[in-house]
Order: C-alpha cells, then structure tokens, then sequence
C-alpha cells in the first residue's frame, strides 16, 4: 500500500502531511459515504438523509495543563471543540459521545467535575450524551470526542471557495492564545513562589477564550436566517493563518488579508503589546479562538458588511498557493502557517 | 449534579459503575437521539433512518503490548473492536473514523503498518474510514475508532431479553484470553533469554484469536436471512459471565447456563489445562472474542439447533439478578464476573 520503505520520522511530515498521506490510500467507496477524509466533519448516508460525525482528542500534557485547567472547565471545551467541527460544516449539533481514559489517580469526585462541564456545554448547545467509554490509562487522562450533526441546509466544505469570495471570521481571534501566555506565565510564577495566588481578573475575557470558548452555533443560525451559504468554511482551532491553508489548498485558490480588517479584542492587542508580541502574528497564528472562517460570495457583501459577528477580512485570488498580508503600510508578506513547537497541540505563536 | 461530595477511588465503582453512575445524569432530551449509552452502540436518527455510532479506544500498556502486538495487526483489531460493537446492535458496518495519538518514537513507516492493518480490516467489512485526527502523544500509542452502521433490520438492544429465550453464542470463547496467555508466556521468556524465539505455530488458533480476531458480520447476515431477531444482543469483549449481567441487568432477567454447552475450541482446551486453568472458568470469563452473545426466541429454536455457528448455552430465567452455571455435575453455581486486574482491559480470568 505504503510505498516508501525507509525511516521516515513523523516530524518530517507534519500532522497535516500525515493525515494526507494516509487519505491518499483510503479511498471511499461505500454509498453511504458522502465526504471523507480532508473536512472538519464526516458525512454520511442515511438513506438520503446525511449525517455529519467528527472527532477530536484531548491529551494530556499536549493539549492541556491540568495545573491551571479546572477539569469543568476542560469537560465543556472537550465539548465545545467537537460540535465546532460540526458547526463549520454547516451543521446542527445533535448528540457526541464521550471517551475518558485516566489513570486511577483520579477520584470519581473528579471525573464527575469534568463531566459536569460535558453536561453544561450539552445543555447549552442542546446536544445529548449518547454513548461512549470509559478506560484505564497508565499516564495521563485523555478526552476523546465524537460529535454528530445534521446538515441545517447543505453542507459546507472547505472545498468550494471561488476566487473573488470574501473572505470572513467571526467574533475575534488571538484571544485564547494569549489567554494561554498569561496562564503558562502564572503557572512559571507559582512553581517559583508556591503561596503567590494569580489574580486573573484583568486578563479575564482572554483567559476565558482559552479555558471556556464556545462554538459558535449561532452565528449558522444567523447565516442561515440571513440566506447566506457559505462556499468553505473551516473552524479556527489552528489560527487563521493554518485555515487558510486548508481553504485555499481544497478549492483551489489564494487569499489576501488586510491586516487593518483582521478583529482583534482590545484585551488580546494589550496583551500582546505586555508579551512584546506582534498583535497581527497573535491574531493569524493563535489557535484555539473556535471562530468559523468561510468565504462567501461577494453577492451577500451588503448583508454582512455592518454585521456585528463577523468581519470580512480579505478575499479569495485565482493565484493558487498564494496566501498575502497586506500590512497597514500597504507593504505585501506572504503567509506561512508557522508549525513551531507548541504546548497545546493548536495555538502557535 | 452529582451529590456525593468526598474523595471516592475510582476501583470502587469500577468502569460499568462509573458509566451508570454518569449515564444517570445524562438523559436523553433531542427528539434526534434514539438509544443513548447503556448499548454497544448508540442510535440516532436521520429524519426517519436510524444511525448506529460507537467509540472504542486501545491504550498501549492497558489495551495492548507493543512487545507481541504487531501494529498490523493492531489496527486490524482495532477495527474489529469497533465495528463489531455495531454488529451487536443487529446494524451493518458502513463507516469509522480513526484517532491516532502518537509520540515521536514512531517512524511514519510504524504507522504506515497500522494503518495497513487497518486498511485490511476496512476492505474486509465494507467499511470506508471518513475521518480523524492524529495527535501526539507525550507517552504511549493511543487509538480510537468510531464506528458508524446502519441498523440490518430493527436494532437490537441489551433490554429485550425475555424469560424462556434461548441464550446463544456464536463461534467459541476464550480462545483469546489463553492467546494472551501464550503470547504474555513468550514474552517473559524473550526477556529472560534474549536470543530465543517463539515458536508460536502449536498456538495457531488461539494466538490469532488474540492478535487478529473477526467480527461476527457474518452471522448478523446469517440471522437476516433466516429471518432470526434476536431479542438482546451484546458482543462479547469482556467474557460472556460480564455480558450476561449487561442482558440481565437491561432485561430484567436472569441467565442459566449449562457448562457441557459452552462451545470450546480443542486447542483453548488444552492449553487451558496446560495451564492449569480451567477451561469452563476461561469460556465464560475470558474476553476479546469479539463472538456474539444474544437471546433468542424459543419460536426459533428449529432454525438454529444444528447451526455451527450457533451454541445454544442456556436460557433466560425470571429470576431477574440471578446468574447460574449448571455443572455437568448437575450442580448448579452462580456466576460472577470476576473483575480481577487484568493486563487487556478485556480478558479476565
């Protein structure tokens, strides 16, 4: 099947190399699978009806730090994480299932907080706890999601932006990934100083984007009350600048982003500015924001153009590959997805 | 949510405590969700066509030893785990979706081995895998599988067993279990004297039993085309003495099983008691046969007395909580599933 046949360290490739690299050889061939492998979501057949289904992990150690994650708090993003994929294939989140693997350092007083969070974002996203399992891990404790959905009109995937589409995110991005500097950097002081307590209050909308964000369920709601269908959309949970990627290489096209039209919350830019961070680089590259990224056509521009939840940021170019910042100074970068090492498996600086 | 509020240990509860006790504060409310947990694998509906979903995760040093665990042959069974939980529900296996978590001391060629494995059970059940994610992981190989089906005639669930049903197995049990035994065997014998190797071939059987098992699609379909509906269905992955209580306890019956029935395979037998086991205790407690475990109604029993596929082991009893294990003695005693530590997750003894 496979055919290189020395040593090939998984670093080389990347996740997304490796993710490509084996959909090449698991080619669909049921009926009843309508969208495979490359989307944020599976869909599949039920006799005509199509059902979305997604999945997603949470490790330990790599996509989060039980020292300054409250276990409700992981529950609900746990959550929130799944039924975004579902959301950014146009979808209604209906059920998940829900796998625990921990080791027996942890009380059922614990598991029940975590799960606490799980039942809050179900409730809050009217979505059901139908199944999954529990297991024995020797190390750490890993959450496993799988999130299902309906199509709420016809599904969106990342591969039908067409050149001239604009470009559009919701809400704001960058906020969960200095809502993570701020919490890695309390953290560092307590290891030092073991009675100092953090006073998060002043970093409280960004550390909130980090440990409790939410899917944003209602802004498909709002499209679809709007008439407006997408032609791709992908969620931000490894910043903008890696989605575009994905948008651009499964349609086909090229994008430039204003850097002046990119939404950034007044907390995030003083944040940054106190890291000594480039507050663009922040907003393109933070990952974790759960925001939906789309292109739409430019027919709707009068729709969306005032609205609120969403900011147009650039638009899609036939210049396949090509992916540019023009800067406030009106100079042109290209964008890279910068795959530095990271701590929680999305956000990269 | 959940009222009690001191440290309690998770090994008090146990892992089907634990799921009973969260299964208790997670009722089902969308009118889209059909079974919740509590079966092999939950329903949902799709406008009028039902769903099946399941979740399973393998965690190496629980699940599975990379010692004696070639990564073929544990993506095949991680397959065979999956779908075999849809199988269970009466459904047909359609889709999975696949999370690898992985550290770097895997090549890409490692995973490729996996995958292949995967790939071989994925072609043999008509299965398409639509998604995923790979993740890493500090410590060990961790996979998960979702698995989608759609129901072959009416789902079966755990909770319509009657008392008068015959209670029947498919093919033999705890082949697997004296697998793992032979391969845990070797393995202590290879650290001891390095440059031995295992002569494995005497063990045929049991040893695939372990490390490449089926599932039993084949005898849903066979059941279809008698025209046989089980009345309860479980798959057998922890041993049938566990599997009867999920019926029992679903169905508000009791079980009698006659020990001369249970269908054991000559080679489990003898090395059984090359081991010094005995073989009834290893039948009924033994895991990861992946078999199926069902009741089914008297009307039937001229279509399945002669089936070789089939044992009819016992039968349902009003005696709701009441598990029994009639000897060839003609002594009868209960059955417990002894939920001694065990290395698979799995298989007891």
């Amino acid at each position: 099947m496979f055919e290189n046949s020395e040593r090939t360290d998984l670093t080389e490739l990347g996740e997304f190399g490796l993710i490509k690299h084996i959909a090449e050889h698991f080619p669909l061939s049921g009926a009843t699978s309508l969208i495979g492998i490359g989307d944020d979501a599976a869909m599949i057949d039920a006799q005509g009806n199509p059902v979305l289904v997604s999945t997603d992990s949470l490790l330990e150690g790599v996509d989060f730090d039980l020292m300054y994650t409250p276990l409700k708090h992981l529950g609900y993003k746990a959550v929130v994480s799944g039924i975004s994929d579902i959301c950014a294939m146009n979808g209604k989140p209906t059920q998940i299932l829900v796998s625990i693997a921990m080791s027996n350092r942890f009380s059922l007083e614990a598991i029940e907080e975590l799960y606490l969070g799980i039942k809050l974002a179900c409730e809050k996203y009217g979505v059901d706890l139908v199944g999954g399992d529990t297991s024995s891990s020797r190390q750490g404790l890993v959450v496993h999601i799988t999130s299902m959905g309906l199509a709420v009109n016809e599904p969106v995937k990342r591969s039908g932006a067409k050149a001239g589409d604009l470009l559009v995110v919701s809400g704001d991005t960058g906020g969960a990934y200095m809502g993570l500097q701020i919490l890695e950097r309390e953290k560092r002081v307590f290891l030092e100083v073991k009675d100092m307590q953090p006073d998060l209050e002043p970093y409280d909308y960004i550390v909130g984007r980090q440990l409790k964000p939410e899917a944003r369920w209602d802004v498909i709601q709002m499209l679809n009350e709007m008439g407006v269908v997408p032609t791709s959309m992908i969620d931000v949970s490894d910043g903008i600048a890696s989605e575009i990627f994905h948008l651009g290489n499964a349609s086909g096209v090229g994008f430039e982003i204003y850097e002046n039209k990119l939404p950034i919350d007044p907390q995030t830019l003083q944040v940054a500015q106190d890291f000594d961070l480039n507050p663009t680089v922040v907003a393109l590259n933070g990952g974790e924001d759960y925001e939906l990224l789309m292109t739409i056509s430019q027919e709707h521009f009068e729709k969306i153009k005032n609205n609120p939840d969403l900011s147009i940021i650039g638009y899609a170019t036939e210049q396949v590959g090509k992916y540019n910042l023009i800067t406030n100074a009106g100079n042109t970068f290209g964008i890279r997805a910068q795959g530095w090492d990271h701590f929680d498996g999305g956000a990269t600086k």
